[in-house]
């Protein structure tokens, strides 16, 4: 299993991901519009953000993240990670990847020196939380979203 | 009352502010380390980060908050604004200051075309939380955070 930035062409499997809320979507189904493209190329071109893309040994797209990677004035001046956009491939849930891919994506922002990973995570998904807890994460904060 | 990115010269006032949780701190005894000043200039070379300084008609800073535009393929491609280190200087506290720098960033984000702003507040700060809710915040999520 390998972590690593995904590339223009496995943006089809990445959007499939994002829309695989309980079982799996094909890539080939996916419309690729301009605003997905664009938002694509933004991450891309952004030494600070990264959607990331876990593959197995054949390189198939099994989960994916996105990484915003955040300077700031506290913490000694050291960057602080945030993770969104977390998935694992319906058929692919249970096996341990999902912990795999946290671990991965962890270790990456250490080695880029960061002193924290941040993520929110929808009140509703009590499971999940369960997962952040048991990989370490401390549920300290509470997430506030307004819709422009 | 303007809403505008720090200048290099107001890093003290910003650090100040940072230091100061229930008493006013003068800048002029803040320490700018070097730590502090590469995360100052990283933040204002990032097109995508902005540290923001509420200021009065005199140019004194009153508040300040950190905003991150993060670029992502859900929202249909919009950017997202996530904001930090929101701070009112302590003897300016209780006068709506902090109502008027949150709807200032608000306004900000809405005219680079943000979908959505989001913000985590400790859980322990109730007062923070009412606060938000006021301002059409939902508290939707849970907020994880792993000291790496």
């Amino acid at each position: 299993m390998i972590l690593r930035p995904a590339t223009r062409a496995e943006l089809p499997a990445v959007l499939a991901l994002l829309a695989d809320e309980r079982r799996v979507v094909d890539p080939a189904t996916v419309r690729v519009t301009e605003a997905y493209e664009r938002a694509f190329a933004a991450i891309e071109a952004d030494p600070r953000n990264e959607m990331l893309v876990l593959t197995d040994p054949d390189g198939t797209v099994l989960g994916c993240l996105q990484a915003t990677y955040i300077p700031g004035l506290g913490k000694g001046g050291a960057e602080r990670a945030l993770i969104e956009a977390v998935r694992i491939r319906a058929d692919h849930r249970g096996a341990g990847l999902g912990r795999r891919l946290m671990e991965l994506a962890a270790d990456r922002a250490r080695a880029r020196g960061c002193a924290l990973v941040q993520l929110t995570s929808d009140k509703k998904r009590a499971e999940a939380h369960r997962f952040y807890a048991s990989l370490g994460y401390a549920r300290s904060h509470e997430g506030f979203k307004l819709t422009l």
